[in-house]
């Protein structure tokens, strides 16, 4: 019964209702919002068919596209070929005309240097500022108050790390206030002012994304990956969103909360590829190009996120991209590399290194470790599922209840019960990404942390490089304890987090549940196999006085399977791993534990956190992963059903202007098909409801004679008529005349397939010529959804 | 005037002519051999569509392909997607079942891990087959005459690498015939030796291929993108190729001819994946699900010839493979980290190193050396250009003259040359990776080449990592004056030997050409930079005493552009040169010369080497990366046209037996289409050639009462027909009722986009219902042909 895809009213129901997004949207605050699409291109409008009428001049707005709607990719790719043409045949007519070609032509590579220079520049004001304010929360540098504590304590002298920390310019908030530095007193006063920190951070960042920029809050790949799949969110790429992502993230993860950075950062980078889009009309005129930049953008943020610009390009090509040319692969590798470099630059984290947490390991590993590390896998798996469960479940449930309500008290209320437990324990107390660096550290002659409390042989002395197993000291068991307590905190306080109305990042997060579990497996095979050398395991690796297990690198591994349970990331995982060590020598193990992290966590369920986001949101996401493998035919699920009423359809020669009036107004349809008469339902073409709407207002507007009565005509010449009739109004050039169809006898696993692979938003459905029905993309996914033994009314939109 | 392709019969005449390839073919040896779809499915056969009458008895070879013919994506994946459906409600009957259907999810990665294996094995095995011959070319290990030259010498205990070389041990051919190691006699008779046993290495090498298997020659990768692509050349990947290969690749490499191993390593990763994929009837009996696996293969094949695993992936993606859905992405990674570490534990190269040239630089780059690495970039761009256009028109010239018929004559005379002008520059007369690699290394202390004789300060007493610059001595112009031999020789030849009758890549050869300019280049900066540290452009990074210009880099660099220049890869092949080095810090480089490269090279012809291959011989690949922007519709391309006789249709219910036949035997179209009347022309199917030949066979033979008057009926039901009359023949099964069309109004480039992502086969052309043509793939290819501007008789199929 229906053509088109429809205006979703319920779509935007739940959007008024403030239950969009991975965090509930206010809406009233973003239409005023600049984002995505409002291009007016002036060119051809009705993308592929009609070159006949070329020349007519055309009405502004036609081909765009509505908020919340899907883009027709065929359509989009169509118009820029026509741009492209147009400029290469002009620029063969004079010099000038000969330079902007080529400016066009260099475009893409400008937008994508200006990308990974501003993302680049971002990364690191954001470390900066992460890193300042973190410290803030437990004191200050008397020597320049904008100094964090590492960068206040840099000139000092001390060898160890643990000395160096307690230089005499930092000083404690208890310190400052009351001049005691240690005692029972200090300790509260330090610990009430970490909340009260905490606290203030958390609320600004909350209240800033509340006011200034709903669309701020999240991690933003969800979105960012039904975007790029060709939906339209207008604003949620925009400049307030940049702006306000930006500040609040740095506000969210110095307040201690249980939250990363990288997702954001993928946001933040997808902002700034979209404001440089607006430079140039070839992208901020086209939807699809525009992706295609969006799709390098999200490179360039995962590659500042870690330092690894080839796992970023991995990560947006597997996780983030839906359409992703080979054209797009080479720049997208241009925009990381600059964004990395322009990071390097900075040097927030003032030690050359690219990279978030850099490690180099002296000892290989053993085929007997591959247990342990694949023990890590199937924790990993199943942190992966219970977090995705829990978080989910959680989401539902603020969705539906009165939670939703209130999201200024319920970040307030995380983040107070968050600094109230991570104080007292020094693994929590600290940012996150400090403690995943501790714990994929090997421990080195001058590293003075608690888990290098080993006891010494007197008599060693061997070089600094290659300290051998020895028993773990009263420092090392006290550790343990405190990291157990850790892991159970940042599992449950993770889940809550999650999805709350401020920037939050899942990727450190997850990473440092894996690490601490991770560490924590690692110090207990090494202590094994230091007490129990001579058991048949151990016997062949592990001599006594050797260097045999390095409980960093399990750390590393076992970061690597929980990140991998959550996203269910692959090859983008192990690269991105891989580029932190610098060694192919450790791909095995953290393939083996990715792999099986993939394996058991998709035993409980194929979907990764952010298709669980999408489909909780209900965003029309095609899955290029999901196999459709049921046995159903096209037939089965065209519109109209069985006992509908006929198809909505307009004639190419007996539709009075009226009528399409009427049609427009009783239906919301998102297009109509156009035959050659009811009777005969051939199809000759379809036609877009914006357009048709656009079209009539300017004839009524500006054509002399088009009234009511006029006959609307989509053949190539409309009939002479007598004079006494009412002008005729023709509209063939808003009619596509390559409509996509199928037979009905096409299973539908093709038809997924077609959706898939040329963005399709409808498709016509015939049975020897005859015009039969309608599938539209939303079609497809509900009928996806219902295969799935889903209930269909989880996809949202009716 | 066509329906479906056509059997090509000039393409064929072209085959037994023996122009097929990049090497010429015999023909008449290949039909006996195994390998591409032998597969007899005794499965549903015809595709999408009629699920009705699946129970009927299928026919054997229904669904299967001719040699030389296109595969049909589309129905690839309908055929493994019912086979699927199958396997899963099976698994539900009984244990045993279910058992069948976990063995068929995870046969994928034991193919994987087959494939890992065996290409490891097969690369080591060559790699330590190829050092001995090429040192027998020279002389002999006394201790053990399977040593090569380093293995003999390796227990000797000189401190440098040139006193070693001269170890007891071994000894040349001269010092072993006459006793003098030295003087006038003993270096000719070295050189007749080295002469003599290059002449028959590769004597050995073309007789192999000429009579075993005359797919071996060549680097393979333009086939094996084709095949990818979908096409069908039996007998390439076969056992048969892959043993032949193997054996001539060691043979043709030892002999000193200018050519790499690399590509064909390529080549036989995918024969393993071949011969792997027939263990399973999930790979051997679908062609889509084939190509699956041996995309994988590719990049485990670029895994083991570079060490580079990622590379290797990032290499099948950008380059060879068609269809690289995520899954294939996850399992070439597997294929190309198990055939890496199997490589590595075989260690060939002694040094327990996974990469081919392994190199540590230990001083940073400078902004201002970007100018010589731009420089290198536009040599690799101009050697790429030249080296694509001579090697074509010489390879058209082999093609169309004499010279094609005396394969074995043209080896020997190219080797002989080679030997000849090889032996008396040192540089030229080792084995050309070893070349590169020295070209590559960064002088050290112990270093005791050529390159390395540099006036040291009798006061300088640095570590050895960090040897400040220093005046060139006089072993350094020597060498360079032998190196500017070696480039002009190694340019010339290269052009020559590349699309011999014999296995021959191109990467080493490129990447050497590249690496001596580089080199020369490097030396020239760096003395410049020693002796003139005041000048303005040195002045701020080049004090005296300083380690500024690593003249190794630039020969790193230089490799980088010419490859990039030839093969125009970019991704991968920046992530092979990170993988070699293992440091961000040189990708700048890196990537500078290779965009500049490709830019440059881009600027005189779009084509890399192994598209200019692919069109030479005439493959009908349609290329992703072409971009189609011409303002045809399908009408102006589709056949019939304007003055040819009407499409041969069949109708649904009036066509005999016998006019079936006389089609049959009349055309040679791949399919028919199948329309209601020939008078409404409205469309209900399109039937293969093959399947129809094969099902009235079928009939002939087993179904009592169908003759040659005998009625066709594609309809449901046949009618119920007076005893009198024969029985009708009922054909729906082997009918698609889903055949793709598109309106005559659709564009070509939609055209274009549907059939590289549908990998379809043909297309049908509808108005209004009504049937008005076909197009296929080879249309489509020729119309992009013709709209180059290019002679359409360059694509060599009719």
């Amino acid at each position: 019964m229906e053509a088109g895809e429809g205006k979703t009213p319920l779509y935007q129901a739940n959007v008024a209702r403030g239950v969009f997004g991975s965090c509930s949207v206010l809406f009233d605050n973003v239409s005023s919002l600049s984002g995505v699409s409002s291009a007016t291109p002036t060119e051809e409008m009705n993308g592929a068919g009609n070159l006949m009428d070329f020349l007519d001049e055309p009405f502004p707005d036609v081909g765009t596209y509505e908020d919340f709607h899907t883009i027709d990719w065929l359509r989009e790719k169509s118009r820029d070929t026509d741009r492209h043409r147009k400029i290469t045949s002009k620029s063969k007519e004079s010099i000038w005309e000969l330079i902007k070609s080529l400016l066009d032509a260099w475009s893409g590579w400008v937008v994508m240097l200006l990308i990974g220079l501003l993302s680049g520049t971002l990364a690191g004001v954001i470390d900066l500022a992460v890193d300042w304010m973190t410290d803030l929360k437990e004191g200050v540098c008397l020597s320049a108050f904008w100094y964090s504590h590492e960068q206040c304590c840099w000139t000092s002298n001390e060898t160890t790390f643990d000395d160096r920390d307690k230089c005499p310019q930092w000083q404690k908030w208890a310190e400052l206030m009351t001049g005691h530095a240690e005692g029972a007193g200090a300790y509260v006063l330090n610990y009430f002012l970490y909340i009260l920190w905490a606290l203030l951070f958390s609320f600004l960042a909350v209240s800033l994304v509340r006011v200034f920029a709903p669309y701020a809050c999240g991690s933003g790949i969800p979105e960012i990956k039904t975007i790029l799949s060709g939906f339209i969110i207008r604003g949620y790429l925009g400049k307030w969103t940049l702006l306000i992502k930006t500040v609040t993230l740095v506000l969210a993860v110095s307040s201690g909360l249980s939250l990363g950075k990288e997702g954001p950062l993928v946001h933040v980078a997808c902002c700034c590829g979209n404001l440089f889009c607006s430079l140039f009309s070839k992208y901020s005129k086209n939807e699809g190009k525009r992706r295609e930049v969006l799709s390098a953008a999200a490179a360039a943020g995962v590659s500042v996120a870690f330092g690894a610009p080839i796992g970023g390009v991995l990560f947006s090509l597997e996780e983030v991209s839906y359409y992703f040319p080979l054209k797009t692969l080479w720049r997208s590798f241009f925009a990381a590399l600059v964004a990395a470099f322009t990071l390097r630059s900075i040097n927030p984290f003032g030690n050359s290194r690219l990279v978030l947490f850099y490690v180099e390991y002296h000892t290989p590993w053993y085929m007997a470790e591959l247990v342990p590390f694949i023990l890590l896998g199937v924790f990993g798996g199943l942190w992966g599922t219970l977090f995705i469960r829990a978080n989910i479940a959680w989401c539902r449930r603020r969705k539906t209840t009165q939670l939703g309500k209130y999201p200024v008290l319920e970040v307030i209320a995380i983040t107070g019960i968050t600094a109230v437990l991570a104080y007292p324990n020094p693994y929590t107390r600290r940012s996150t990404s400090e403690l995943i660096s501790e714990l994929f550290n090997d421990c080195g002659a001058l590293e003075s942390s608690q888990l290098c409390d080993y006891i010494n042989n007197p008599n060693m002395s061997r070089p600094v490089d290659d300290i051998p197993d020895r028993p773990a000291g009263p420092g090392v068991y006290n550790a343990l304890w405190q990291l157990a307590l850790a892991l159970v905190f940042k599992i449950v306080i993770t889940i809550f987090t999650f999805g709350m109305k401020i920037p939050s990042g899942l990727f450190i997060p997850s990473m440092a549940v894996g690490a601490i579990a991770g560490r924590i497996v690692g110090i207990a095979v090494e202590q094994m196999a230091y007490h129990h050398h001579d058991w048949i395991i151990f016997k062949n690796w592990c001599r006594p006085g050797a260097d045999c297990v390095t409980p960093g690198l399990y750390a590393m591994v076992g970061a690597a399977a929980c990140l991998g349970g959550v996203t269910r990331m692959t090859v983008s995982l192990v690269v991105i791993m891989f580029e932190l060590t610098g060694g192919l020598e450790y791909i095995v193990p953290l393939m083996a534990a990715a792999v099986t992290s993939k394996w058991v966590a998709d035993a409980f369920g194929k979907e990764g956190i952010y298709e669980s986001h999408i489909q909780l949101n209900g965003y029309p996401y095609l899955d290029v992963r999901d196999e459709f493998t049921h046995r159903t035919l096209a037939t089965d699920v065209m519109r109209p059903r069985r006992n509908d009423p006929p198809l909505a359809v307009l004639t190419q020669d007996t539709t009075t202007v009226e009528d399409v009036e009427t049609l427009i107004k009783d239906t919301d349809y998102n297009g109509f098909p156009v035959v050659v008469s009811r009777e005969s339902e051939r199809l000759i073409g379809f036609v877009q409801r914006r357009d048709l709407t656009l079209a009539i207002k300017n004839a009524r507007q500006k054509q002399d004679g088009v009234v009511s009565s006029s006959v609307v005509y989509f053949t190539e010449d409309a009939p002479q008529l007598p004079a006494s009739n009412p002008q005729p109004l023709k509209l063939r050039r808003i009619l596509n005349l390559s409509p996509f169809t199928v037979t009905d006898h096409t299973p539908m696993e093709t038809v997924v397939d077609i959706f898939r692979k040329l963005g399709l938003r409808q498709c016509l459905v015939t049975r020897s010529g005859r015009l039969l029905g309608i599938i539209t993309k939303k079609d497809v996914l509900r009928h996806m959804a219902q295969m799935m033994n889903q209930d269909p009314e989880s996809i949202m939109f009716n």
